[in-house]
């Protein structure tokens, strides 16, 4: 169908990717507090009413932008070309350190303290969560079926989290590097 | 000196603490967003001129709460009796879990948006995270000259802050209790 789509369609699809791409740049740099729709709107380029046309509440703005740009992720993980162990501990630790996991957190935290904002978030970092996990399996060939393997990736997912928190105020690039180095030999004795 | 000190030290001493324990309760429940010296102070109930006179910006009010109540735990932690690597390990994970790790959070959150607080923030981050490193390996019984064992412990606390971040939203005591036990086992095979 992509050829015959109508300008007009496309032009809504170009609009929605920009605010959701711009929601999780604002989430980022300014935090939840700082990240109205009409700043979004306005870093988007697009008019405020056109993004409450794609976004009816600031809710859907946010958590939708996490979601999308997740979904991206998960989609560039699952491309990644088979590789060795320590290049996949490393790649889905790197999940954690961008201007996504900034944006998701700042959504995390702000939902701890926002009954409105709650429910949408536990429900989007189950979701992301059980995916990532998923991924991670995939890549890491870890069979699940064995004792402690899954407690194992769990933990592995944990740590990248932590490490991304650790990333938040200084550049932990370095120190990151020889943890994941260690912890990447480490799930080696485990999972074979 | 102890029962020659004047009453009115006392009593200032027990305002401050008060204010510390308060704007730690604050800052985990409200966010920082919600939580001002005014706030703090009527949750301490304590007067605003005396929450100022011990704390005169609210940069030093909540650096100073999470720096206290980090070095309480801390105290507490060295204070355990010695004790096998899964409980250890399980100590050093509860350290992330309670009200303490919800308020260090939102001040790091706050911190990467706030020009302000940032430098406090991240210096007192960084002289909290070299305390727990210490007494971890301490606990652990982890010998640092040994090539990876330094790695490993720092591993092991970024999962611990990772279990933290996953406990903010929902209770995660049981998946958690899987992984620390998990972990713990890897562990002594690192360690030995």
């Amino acid at each position: 169908m992509g050829a015959v789509t109508p300008p007009k369609q496309d032009r809504s699809r170009a609009t929605r990717q920009r605010l959701l791409a711009s929601a999780v740049a604002c989430l980022a740099e300014r935090g939840w507090a700082g990240s109205t729709v009409s700043v979004v709107a306005e870093h988007a380029g697009v008019s405020r009413g056109a993004a409450q046309h794609h976004f009816p509440t600031r809710e859907d703005l946010f958590t939708g932008a996490v979601e999308y740009v997740a979904e991206e992720r998960s989609a560039a993980l699952r491309a990644l070309p088979v590789q060795g162990r320590a290049e996949v501990v490393a790649a889905l630790v790197d999940l954690y350190t961008g201007p996504l996991f900034r944006a998701a957190l700042q959504l995390w935290v702000a939902a701890s303290n926002e009954a409105q904002l709650r429910p949408r978030v536990t429900e989007l970092e189950a979701r992301v969560g059980r995916e990532t996990h998923r991924i991670a399996v995939e890549l890491l060939r870890a069979d699940e079926t064995r004792p402690g393997v899954r407690e194992t990736v769990q933990g592995l997912l944990d740590m990248a989290r932590g490490l991304g928190l650790a990333n938040l105020l200084t550049d932990d690039t370095a120190r990151r590097g020889r943890v994941v180095e260690q912890w990447a030999a480490l799930l080696d004795d485990v999972l074979d």
